[in-house]
C-alpha cells in the first residue's frame, strides 16, 4: 500500500475506511448466500441485517470526522492518481448520500418493495393495471430524486450519472440514436441474407445438468478462472457475479435443462465480470478503489468475453471437443453448425434473450421511454402503447401480452431508472476491446490457440488493475484514445454478420 | 415483541441493539463460510473483515449512550423476566469488555495466533519444546486476565465464569472429584465384566461417502431437522453448529471414510445444538437473548441427543433399517451388535474419541491442570509429566508421545483456559434431561416409536424457548429443581453399563 498511498491524510482516510470496507464485505457475502445456500425462512432476519448494516455503513461514511477528512484531502495539491481516485470516489458517495433526504429514500424503499411484488403479480397475471399505480409513484419519486441530486441540461442526467459516473442524456442520445439507425438496417440485411439462421434445432434440445456443469467448469478452466483458489461457481435463479474481496470473487450460473448455450454464455459472461475484479491491483485492497470503474466498463468486460470471444467461430472451434465429449447431442452437428447455433439472429420480444444485432434496439426503446418518464411527459398509463409501437418501429415485432412487453423487466419496479443504457455502453466497450486487442495482439489467433493469458494480461494492464481509480470516460480515453465509439460496435457487427 | 418487552427503556435498548445483532449475524455467516465454501485465498480479507466488525460491535456496545441506557434499566423495578434477562446479559458483556485492557487483549490475540501455529507444528513433530514458551506466555497473560476480570476465592473462578456464567472453582471441584472416583470404579467394572467390547469389527470398515450422507440426512429427518427450511447440513474439517439467525441454524459434519458412527454421532450431536437455537422463542429475535443460555446448557442438549438418544438401544433399533439400506456392511451385524459398536468402552488416550464412561476423566485431568496453571503453581515445563501421571491415575493408560498426550487439544493454544469443564456439565445435564424426560414422558418408548416431536416439545417448553433469559444455574433449578447433579450422571452410566 505504501507505494500507492503516501499522503498522510489519504492514509488516514484509508485506515478509517477499513470498517466501511468490512461492512461491504459482509453485505456481499450475505447477498451471495441469500441467492445460493440460505435456508428459505432465513429471509426475514437477512433483510433486517442487510438494512441495518447498510445504514451503519452510511452512518460511518457520513460521520463528520470522516467527511471533513475527505474534504481536506480534496483541497490538496500533488496527490497521485490513486490518492485522487480515493478522494473522488468518496466525495461522490458522500455527495449522493447527502443529496437525497432520508424521508425520500425511505419512501422509495417502501414503494419499490411493494412495486416489485406488484410487478411479479402483474406479470404473472398479464394485468398491467396491477402495476400501473406503483410505476406512477416510482416515476414521481424518482423525478424528485433527480431534482435533489441536481442536473444541468436534463433531469435524466442525474439518474444516468448514478449508474455511470459522468454519463449524460446528451451522451445517450448521441450514442443510441445513430446506433438504432445502423442496427435496424443491419437487422434487415442479416434477415434478408439468411446466412445466420433465426432458429436452430439445438435450441430445443435437452441436456443433463451434471454434464452441462462439466462443460462450464472445463470452459472456465480454459479461460482461466481460479476456482477454489480465489473464486467459486455456484447455482442461482438469476446468474450474478459478486466480489466479496479481491481474492474471493464468486459467480453463479443456472441450468434450465435445454438450449445449452444459455447456461454456457451466461457463465462466460459472469467470468468476464469476475476477471475484472480478480485482476484489480492487490495494492488497492480494502480501499474505495477495490472495484470496477463503473457498470458500463464492467459490462464491457462481460460482453467482451460472452459475445466477442464466446460467440466467435474460433472459440466455438476451440471448445467443440469439450461440448461433444459432455453433450452427446452436439456430435450430430459440425463446429460450423454449432457456431451458427450460438449466433442465431431474429427480431424478438424479450431483451434478455436477444442476439447481438437486436439487443441494443431493446435498450434504445427503454432509454427513450425513461427520458420521457423523467421529463414528466409520459405517465405509466401511456407506456404499454408506446412500448408496443416502439417495438414495432425498432425491432419489427409487436408484443401480444403485457408480460412479453412493458412488464418484461424487473428494473423499473426496483426504481432502477437510468440503468439500461449501461448495457449498451458495455456492448460498445466490448467492441472497442475487440478492435484494440485484435490490432495489438491478434485476438482471433489467441482465441484459436486458447492462449487466453495474453488477453487477460492485456485487460489487466490496460483496465483491470486500476479498479475505480479513474472515472469511466477518463479510463476509456486512456485506453482507447476516445470515449464510447458507436462506430466500432457497428463495424464489429457488420463484419461479423454481413461482412 | 410487544408481549415480551414493555418497558420503554428496555425497548429502546433492544431497538439500538439491532445494529449489534446484525454485526453478529454477519460474523456468524462469515464464520460458516470460512469453514465451508470460501475460496482458499479469501482467508486474508476475511480475517481483516472479522476483526474490524468484531471491533465495531464492541464499539457500539461500549458507546456511552448505550451503556448509560443499560445502567439505567438495571436500576428499574418491576421488569419482567425477559426484560431482566436483556439487562443482565448486556451488563455482563459490558463488564467483561471493560475489564480487560485493550493492550492485554491485543497481546493475547497476537500470542494465541502465534501459539496456535506453534501448537500445530509441535503436535505434528511431537516436539513439546516448540510449544512450551508460548504456553508459558499464555498462562502468564491469562492469569493477568483473571485478575482484571476479578475473583473472590480462586483466580480460576474468573475464567470459568467467562465460559459458564456463575461457575466457580468450588463448583468444579465439587462436581469433578466425586465424579472421577465413581467413574474410575465404573470403568474397572465395565472392563472386568466385558459385556461392552473394547473393540468392534465395524470400526475398521470403510464406507461410501455419498451413502453415509444419505444416512445422516435420513436420520436428521427422523429426529426433525428442517433442512432447506430453517437449516442446512454441510461438510467441514471440524463439525460445528452456527446460529446465523433463529430461522437459519446450520450444522456441519465430516466424512472420514471409515468407522461410520463417528460421522453419524457427530451429526446428531450438532443437531442437538441446532435444535436448541431453532426452538428459541421467536419473540426474542434480534435481542441479546436470542441464543442458548450457556456453553454447558448447550452441550447438555448436544450430548443428550448424541449419547442418551443416539447411543441408546432403542435408537439403534429404530435406525437399523436406514443403516442396513445405505451401508451394505451393516447387514452382516444384528441390531444388538450394532448397538455394541456404538457403545464400545475402553481406556484410551484421546479425549475426542473417548466413550461415555471415560470421557469425563479426560476433563477431570484438564481441569486439575488448569487450576494449577492459573494458581501459578505449575509451569508449561511441568505439564507433560503431570499429564502422563494423571492419565495413568485416572484412565489407566499412559501416552507414549506428546502428540497423543499434552499436545492433543487445541484449546490452550487458543487461550481457552476454563472451557473444558463445560463438556462435563453438558454430560451431567444430558443425564438430568434423560431422568426427567423418562419420568414425565417415557423417553425410551418415545425413541422406540420415533416420536421425537414429544421430546422436542419438552425441551422447547422447559429450556429452549427461554434462550439466554435465565443464567444457567437458575434455569437448571427451574427445570430440574437442582443445579448440576453428579448423581444422575453416575446413575445413568451405571444403569446402562453395569445395570
Amino acid at each position: 500500500m505504501a507505494m500507492y498511498f503516501q499522503n498522510e491524510i489519504v492514509k488516514e482516510i484509508i485506515e478509517k475506511y477499513r470498517q466501511i470496507w468490512s461492512i461491504g464485505h459482509a453485505l456481499s457475502l450475505m447477498g451471495w448466500d441469500s441467492e445460493t445456500y440460505m435456508p428459505k425462512a432465513g429471509v426475514e432476519e437477512r433483510a433486517i441485517a442487510r438494512a441495518e448494516l447498510s445504514l451503519l455503513a452510511q452512518q460511518l461514511i457520513l460521520k463528520p470526522e470522516f467527511v471533513q477528512l475527505v474534504d481536506k484531502a480534496s483541497g490538496l495539491e500533488g496527490l497521485n492518481d490513486y490518492e485522487k481516485g480515493v478522494v473522488r470516489v468518496l466525495q461522490r458517495e458522500i455527495r449522493i448520500m447527502k443529496a437525497i433526504p432520508p424521508s425520500l429514500l425511505a419512501e422509495l424503499e417502501k414503494t419499490t418493495q411493494e412495486a416489485m411484488h406488484a410487478w411479479r403479480m402483474a406479470k404473472e397475471a398479464n394485468d398491467y393495471e396491477k402495476f400501473k399505480p406503483y410505476l406512477d409513484k416510482i416515476i414521481k419519486l424518482t423525478r424528485e430524486k433527480a431534482d435533489y441530486l441536481g442536473w444541468k441540461e436534463h433531469p435524466y442526467d442525474a439518474l444516468l450519472d448514478l449508474y455511470e459516473e459522468g454519463l449524460t442524456t446528451r451522451d445517450v442520445d448521441r450514442i443510441l440514436e445513430p446506433l438504432a439507425k445502423e442496427l435496424k438496417a443491419l437487422l434487415s440485411s442479416v434477415v434478408y441474407e439468411g446466412r445466420f439462421p433465426q432458429k436452430h434445432p439445438l435450441e430445443d434440445k435437452q441436456y443433463e445438468r451434471d454434464w452441462m456443469e462439466r462443460v462450464n467448469l472445463e470452459v472456465l478452466k480454459i479461460v482461466g478462472f481460479p476456482i477454489g483458489e480465489r473464486s467459486r461457481l455456484d447455482v442461482s435463479a438469476h446468474p450474478f457475479t459478486i466480489s466479496i474481496g479481491l481474492d474471493d470473487v464468486r459467480i453463479t450460473t443456472r441450468y434450465e435443462g435445454f438450449d445449452f448455450k444459455r447456461s454456457l454464455l451466461s457463465t462466460i459472461h459472469e467470468f468476464g465480470h469476475a476477471l475484472y475484479e480478480l485482476q484489480i491491483d492487490p495494492g488497492l485492497k480494502y480501499t474505495p478503489l477495490a472495484e470496477g470503474a463503473s457498470l458500463g466498463v464492467h459490462e464491457g468486460q462481460s460482453r467482451f468475453w460472452e459475445n466477442v470471444i464466446g460467440r466467435s467461430r474460433e472459440f466455438i472451434e476451440l471448445i467443440y471437443p469439450i461440448l461433444r465429449k459432455n453433450l452427446p447431442l452436439v456430435g450430430r452437428f459440425t463446429p460450423e453448425e454449432v457456431y451458427l447455433y450460438f449466433n442465431t439472429v431474429r427480431p424478438s420480444l424479450i431483451r434478455t434473450e436477444a442476439d447481438e444485432v437486436t439487443y441494443n434496439l431493446h435498450i434504445v426503446l427503454r432509454a427513450r421511454l425513461e427520458k420521457l418518464m423523467i421529463e414528466g411527459s409520459v405517465k405509466a398509463g401511456d407506456l404499454p402503447e408506446l412500448w408496443n409501437s416502439l417495438m414495432e418501429e425498432l425491432v419489427g415485432v409487436k408484443p401480444k401480452t403485457y408480460s412479453e412487453g412493458v412488464l418484461q423487466d424487473i428494473h423499473w419496479s426496483m426504481g432502477s431508472i437510468g440503468y439500461f443504457p449501461t448495457y449498451t455502453l458495455g456492448n460498445i466497450i466490448a467492441a472497442q476491446l475487440r478492435y484494440h486487442i485484435e490490432r495489438e495482439l491478434k485476438l482471433s489467433e489467441k482465441i484459436s490457440r486458447g492462449e487466453f493469458e495474453f488477453i487477460r494480461e492485456w485487460l489487466k494492464n490496460k483496465i483491470h488493475r486500476y479498479g475505480k481509480t479513474y472515472p469511466p470516460k477518463e479510463l476509456l480515453r486512456m485506453v482507447f484514445g476516445e470515449e464510447y465509439s458507436v462506430e466500432l460496435l457497428v463495424k464489429y457487427l457488420k463484419e461479423k454478420y454481413v461482412g
